[in-house]
């Protein structure tokens, strides 16, 4: 061991605190955390707000709202993710630095917490989806980009609704299922069609749209998927190819054109997120989709959503933890995308 | 079945909505229950708070605040209460209206959530003794009464000093433990030595106070307890006396001067409140503890306190509900004491 | 210890196998539980039903049908119990014996596990209350007497739509919650208003019911069951009263014409039932409700259920187990008013 | 508050030690629990032992021996309680100090923890029977009273072959079944008919039995109970008669002659031991236990043990606690019945 | 977007129902769906059965018997794979269609759930593995191929000594153990030893078996198979060689004549499948598990099973999840064998 | 099958026990295997010991010392891991042989549970920290390798005071976290900065220090490390450079000169290992983990660690297990190092 290099960090760090770097880099970022109006509490104190954001119902000032859905109506299985917003709340330690992407997204973005959508009913699904393609009309009007946490996946077709309204929109799509089914029980608006009906609306565009993950016995749903020219990554394909190639292709698929982000946890094996209604064994292993969604670094990213979080299900709160960070993930994406 | 009688209750209630009352009773407490801000959510949505009261930290114009102590670095054994507040926040359906008190507190009260107490360390006991004290000499110079969520039993000590520095107030102290001991380890501000501390300090008058449902083998603690002068019911107590003669002699010991509730969630048995630090077979059941606290009614009750929820040992989530409710129990007393 | 008295009884039992009794009360006993078909397997072993009767779809010959409800689209809060019918039927001991009543139902009564009611829909609550009222005319048109699992509470007005269609009938409802609201978010056949609707569709007769465990913020639902005739037993007019003081009011209630047996988990504290999803602390315990239970010996019950077991709520299978022998205590009833 | 009190208190009490008592009775409390030499740990700190008591395999000079009995070969439904010993060890505060009965076990008997009885074989149930019996044969033989943790309830019957061996010995006996079945699936050292199998052996003496609790389908096993002359309290007669009526009957049926305590977890409510593998819906609590068992204090007790201890199905830990409790409360009772 | 193509998809596409497929290749998947007869129910109702098959227990008819085999005598340590049958009976979401094999095994199979193999005792293991044999053998001589739910491992000898008592059949063996240990604790038929006792019956050709996934300090039972010719490849193996190169050997290993499938689920890591009996750090993923089968496409299957299902440590469900993926794996591949 | 190989196999291998191999090198392990002394043991039976060594407080004559550190007073978010010792003690089955590395640790070293850490408070992490130092010391200066159970990570910096006191010691550091931070909240021995401690106190040795799986918003705690000159693989370097890449590397920065092992296992993904006190989503898989410590055999070890086992957030139990299979392939490399 080099005596003098020792003595020279002694002199440097010995006695300063820990919120003292020597390099400018790590200065810098940390003062970037520091504006996070909430870092005066501990992880586990105060109220919980996703990415310890602040919470601020007022959205017009922001460029980007986090929102929680919690609805889940349109669940075919189990339910539960009404409570979803709730538990990726609850996650401790989110942030604020991305240590990858070397950024502090919240420190580039004025962003907040603006709570739930509120709905008429908790019976009715059908008017759930109108309260929310409504709710987000007024915040895509604004010039916000919305992060959502859900809720079961039928939330996302209104959200794209108001994201798409003026152009039809590219999509990564992680999950196990292509949720382009056809009306179910004479439902159109259940978690498995929702890209269906929003392609037949004219706000997706499918051929910007890659699926990532897809498996599971659910595959008739996806003949729409395939005439519509959506591109689709079984999770043997990601086994086989590797991430980087997955992540070339996407590229490829997005354009530089606006896209959306839509996560269903479900698109990631059981042993990570079992917290969720439909999971199917033999999936994604979480490194897989944040390399994924880091590869897509400077692409123009317009909103993004993590949908089937289950905490009934969810003993461990991993599943909750997997969603936030890939909000994080999501969040960090768009501070590279301002215009 | 009278068919004339059926005949009018259809005529008067048939097609009118769920919010209508023909008593003027319940319509007047529905009004009541209204006045809650938060009313327009649904139980599961929304950000947590502490009786799905509005979340304000600015406290001075308030008649009550409900603040979490997520402090536990006094426990002896199982270490886990700094998750308490959360936990408690997170239950989804108290109140507005407590049909046995027939009232809606938070329709007499200016209440609020106003969040938790901020540690300058998340290491140092003695350094969150020193903050808790400050924080509650602030609410209570303001003429605020405090309803606090723990946090570790060490937490009410520093909350005593604050709330008794002018006059020695008595207490009603649900327990499993006397919590009077003395130094334990070299630490007198452990959770099971707060109230030794308090009377000695002269903020706590032991003959005022009544400690409910102690048990265990700590009793050694209670020497003091008994030296000075606190009257005593052991669980056996309880179960052959029953809870009105429970009653009887608490309202006497407490007196018509200002009291204090703390309850310690150990007091009930662990069926009912496992997610705790201390454990002792053998308690209270809730229903027990909620009639002894409704009996105190029009008593005069300056602050209360509920602590030792640790929810990692609380899978059902059962000893946050109990917490809750305990809470919004001391919160109707007040609503009976406002002078 | 007498050593004649040694003698006669290894003079008569040893070498003799478990099946084997001297008494003829048990050797009867015996010969009745052998009845069930399902008597060869271990309680842990086979397709699970209820009361491990034999499964048949075929109802028409029976005098009792256990019948699933699997639907939770009613529900205010926690989502769940859907899967209770399922939850239900796992657990592996219940009867054939019910040694307080001296009866061996499967024995006197052809009964079955039907299955479970089959639904258009799993997004309407609409169409579901029409399926159940639809499936439960027809086998009340068979002359046969329903035990229902459920699901949540909603489910119990279609179900009394055609019980009660003939003639209104009485009801024993074991509950923490009236159940008599009006429409709620624009929606009157939730799971917090099924006794209103049934009321006032002239199928329960009020005066004829009595309701025991009620307690929680829901009160204002009870204006309805005042207003309408109903006697109400709060959890502490139960502590105070006692169990055979509530019997003796019961009866009275009841009188001697059909009545229904209602059980929302939910009336029992949630440490004995913490999986539903409306939990109440301070509740009845199961002991005091099967003792109630049993005090109905003999008058004329035409149809029960059980309902709001939610198992994803349930870490212990607790609740399901007293789901399950809530419905046995029922259908043991049932031996007793075979007309 | 009178201030001469309180400056009496701080002069008496202020600065001095949690270890130091004024009262000449919590001191001599204190000095014994010193004696246990094991105090110098913390509760989660150390090796695991049952009442934190020194590990020693040498059993020749103690007066009590705890010891594991790893062993559920017997069980009818539910396997598990072969993790019985090692969950009823990991119990953290136990003692060492008896508040209500005001005594210290470990300070006047000479105990310790030998460890489980070794099993040459972990398939056979039968063979599993001889190794119990003869291990406890030596520990009789050297005047040891052994206190068990099961384990499933056919360790019992072994045991009493060693305990009774002499002269046939009485029993206080928790459970919700009689266990005293005859062979079931052709097998008679099955759980549930351990208590025929003494009887016949000339072991137990069934005159001398009282059994409390009893409830739930297996009632069929009660005829032998009957035969033989056992005292029989179903949970119906503990709820209506209370439990100072119960001691009274039960210090009649023990008489002043050697007995035995054997407590099954399932005697008491699923609510409070869901750890176990036959439980029964609507139970003892655990305070009714206890005082049923304090009321012995003074007879002659010479061996006990807790079964059914199946640590898979108690998600809080609370089974394993209310075992080891109750392990306590027998180890206490033995303090009063030195010779 | 094309304006056109989006123009044709809701041509073709809007106002159709979920059950209509313009591609014949999915129109063909779906009627082929259809023809499963549970297809009526929603995945959370109804009586459980293995792949929502229906429940018959006269298999002399069948293709293909799935069955249940609640024993687990057999085990070294954790307990409770008796309850693996019910807990995968209990999965709801399972086929019918295999998308990446590309077939509805229940249409081109006649299959049912057979219900369990009855047992004489629930206590001993020899006469368990006589029962079992004896019930397969009955199946086998019907023509009918088994697959099996376990039980511990122990159960797969008696089944192999039915499956290859014409002639030795090979085997895949997915497994952290070798299972060819000689006695323990003097005991052969113990779930260590399966597969030394079934090759020295001759009934399995230890020159046509794999194993795939061991590890774990049971290593000193894989003399015998080193001996005995069986080709094994370490965890590290599949780490290194991949998927693919694994399915090349074993596909020479296994041949053309006919093999069985027995998959062990701890050969899967802990983190997918943590309710088992003996889990083994550091394992094998689901799907790595699911390439290697499909690889086996067209080989002659006759038979196989899931083993080691212990749903008492197996909080999320993930276990039995896994195994009943693997079972539809196991009865796909069956899809494309038959003769 | 060759049938000659069959009849040779069954000459060889029938009747006899399963402790009898034909293969001396199977003997031979079996032998070492047999010098456990607690080997008569089964798996769930008896006190519970780390890799069920003998349970003895002498250490002096040691090779190797098992040691629990149950202390967690430096946790930032999750407390808990207090109880991590008495967890890992729990795991049932760990060695006594390990195939990969051929060889029975517990037969070639000298080594015992010698207990835990005795601290004199349970709530100043300073004085704890002090307690440890002075263990420890005494440990390395009886020349007795430790290997320790934690504990929250802030325990290894003393221990490295005491192992590096002579000369500085290199590292091989599983993490999530750098765990190089300076003073936070005022405290420089916390858990996220053991390593800034021990480099400056001149005991560890930067340029021989290689950290493996850093990911997480802490990153900025890692300027540091750079600047100290360690070598860091992130989450993303493992995945694309693959395992023995890494261990190229670590072989070439640890050298031939002394060096400890240090596992936090959060940096294992918290699908493995859930009970941690801050994890990370995205991380190592244990077989990652395991191969990479295999790699380093023959290098000079002279301690290791696993640290921040929290079970409180542990369900299955798995965080455990791979806490005690860690420690295993710890102890075993220690075999291969002794001079």
């Amino acid at each position: 061991m080099d005596l003098d290099k020792l003595a020279k960090l002694r002199e440097r760090y010995e006695g300063i605190d820990g919120s003292v770097y020597l390099s400018e880099k790590f200065q810098h970022v940390l003062e970037k955390c520091r504006k996070n109006p909430r870092s005066a509490y501990k992880p586990f104190a105060g109220i919980s707000t996703f990415m310890d954001l602040p919470y601020d119902e007022d959205y017009e000032k922001l460029d980007v709202a986090f929102i929680g859905v919690p609805m889940d109506l349109g669940v075919t299985n189990r339910s539960g993710a009404r409570f979803g917003p709730r538990a990726v709340r609850n996650v401790e330690r989110i942030g604020p630095y991305h240590y990858a992407l070397d950024e502090v997204p919240s420190a580039m973005l004025n962003a907040a917490d603006i709570g739930d959508v509120r709905f008429r009913s908790r019976y009715s699904l059908n008017d759930s989806i109108e309260d929310i393609e409504k709710f987000y009309k007024k915040i895509v009007a604004a010039g916000v980009k919305p992060i959502s946490i859900g809720g079961d996946h039928s939330v996302t077709c209104p959200i794209l609704m108001a994201i798409g309204e003026g152009e039809p929109v590219g999509m990564l799509h992680i999950d196990a299922h292509h949720d382009t089914g056809g009306p179910y029980d004479g439902e159109k608006f259940f978690h498995g069609g929702p890209f269906r009906q929003a392609v037949l609306a004219g706000v997706l565009d499918p051929e910007r749209c890659v699926q990532i993950g897809i498996r599971g016995p659910a595959e008739t749903n996806g003949e729409f998927a395939y005439e519509a020219g959506m591109t689709v990554f079984h999770i043997e394909d990601v086994e086989r190819m590797g991430v980087d190639a997955i992540i070339e292709e996407a590229i490829k698929v997005l354009g530089d054109k606006p896209f959306y982000i839509s996560i269903d946890v479900d698109g990631i094996d059981p042993a990570f997120t079992p917290g969720t209604g439909t999971p199917e064994v033999g999936g994604l292993t979480p490194i897989q989709v944040q390399l994924i969604l880091r590869g897509l670094k400077g692409l123009d990213l317009i909103g993004g959503d993590v949908m089937e979080v289950a905490p009934q299900y969810d003993p461990t709160t991993n599943t909750a933890q997997v969603a936030a960070q890939m909000a994080f993930e999501i969040f960090t994406l768009m501070a590279f995308c301002r215009k």
